[in-house]
């Protein structure tokens, strides 16, 4: 496209290489950005760097932190002797939004995928046997929880970490695979449904 | 939602102000940038200020410049005597994509839309008369083409157009209305299927 100006190309070609915004849509913001005061340009762009360049990854869980440890982990509230182990900082937010999980968290940073390239090494698994073997807090953990999704490469990572941390001893669970509330059975892939009927809950 | 660092939190309310973008869009946009090399950040953060901050407004047709004028309207080989009235510069651009056009534009910056209290004082007008009382160029302008959108606001500002461009008896026209390219005539809405019969266009 002949844009009308260099700056307005280099503004849209920036903002496309965001994942999900193509060259239209990064026109139609940059456009929008023009009409705006100039505060709110400015403000988005110091809002980045400063996220960009400020946080760090917590020492503990990996999660993202403004400081050392994550608000989670240097949390005196929270049940140390639980630790959920996820992929990202999203499925953190997912589980935290629940309101019904008080333990800590271990975010591995990815997940297996030999399609990606992305192996074992290059995920937290290193420090999520440490943390078990040599807990920083006085108590032990005593359960660990995979919330990994149900695809290929979450089982993959599910069973690696189910073989790679057996030898610890600690106790691990998975989370309910199951109907979702609101599902309706005839809509429901049979895998899914069987896993239902074998992980049923018995009545109180 | 409860961000585990204040200046995610920060970063995914300033993009989320975008227009179309919502929390999780923004949460996914600022986590992937989280992950790439920081320079992506500093260039996507700079190419919007600079953009903001540096680009300006064509004075003779008030789309984007980099200079006084923007590069269609310092064109010399561009036809200074047809002028096309567009509402921003996205018409400019899906325009000139269409290599079909050679005259020069005039944006106006908007629409009259009663029910957003835009009236015609707030659009380019008066600098439209202007360009075809007393043109800049040698040449004086010879025709005007209204292309806006056939929707209410824009057939109120067309029609708004030739009422106050009348007296100054330049030659006006409105692009053709009638079945895309690849349209089915079965799917076509009456009214522009009944304009397509009484706009038909002779063999030659």
């Amino acid at each position: 496209m002949n844009y009308p100006s260099r700056l307005i190309e280099e503004a849209v070609s920036e903002i496309s290489r965001l994942p999900g915004i193509g060259k239209k849509t990064a026109l139609r913001l940059a456009l929008h950005l023009l009409k705006r005061e100039e505060e709110q340009t400015r403000s988005l762009s110091e809002a980045l760097i400063n996220m960009r360049t400020k946080t760090s990854y917590c020492e503990k869980c990996h999660n993202i932190a403004d400081d050392r440890l994550c608000n989670i982990c240097s949390n005196p509230r929270r049940d140390n002797s639980i630790i959920c182990v996820v992929v990202d900082t999203r499925d953190v937010l997912a589980i935290e939004s629940t309101n019904q999980y008080k333990g800590l968290y271990h975010v591995l940073g990815g997940i297996i995928s030999p399609l990606e390239g992305i192996g074992p090494s290059d995920l937290q698994i290193d420090s999520l046997i440490k943390r078990i073997e040599h807990p920083e807090d006085a108590e032990p953990v005593k359960e660990i929880i995979l919330a990994l999704s149900p695809t290929m490469e979450g089982d993959t990572t599910a069973f690696y970490l189910q073989k790679k941390l057996k030898p610890t001893g600690v106790k691990m669970s998975t989370i309910a695979r199951g109907i979702p509330i609101g599902g309706d059975l005839e809509y429901a892939d049979e895998i899914t449904l069987g896993r239902s009927i074998v992980s049923r809950v018995a009545y109180d």
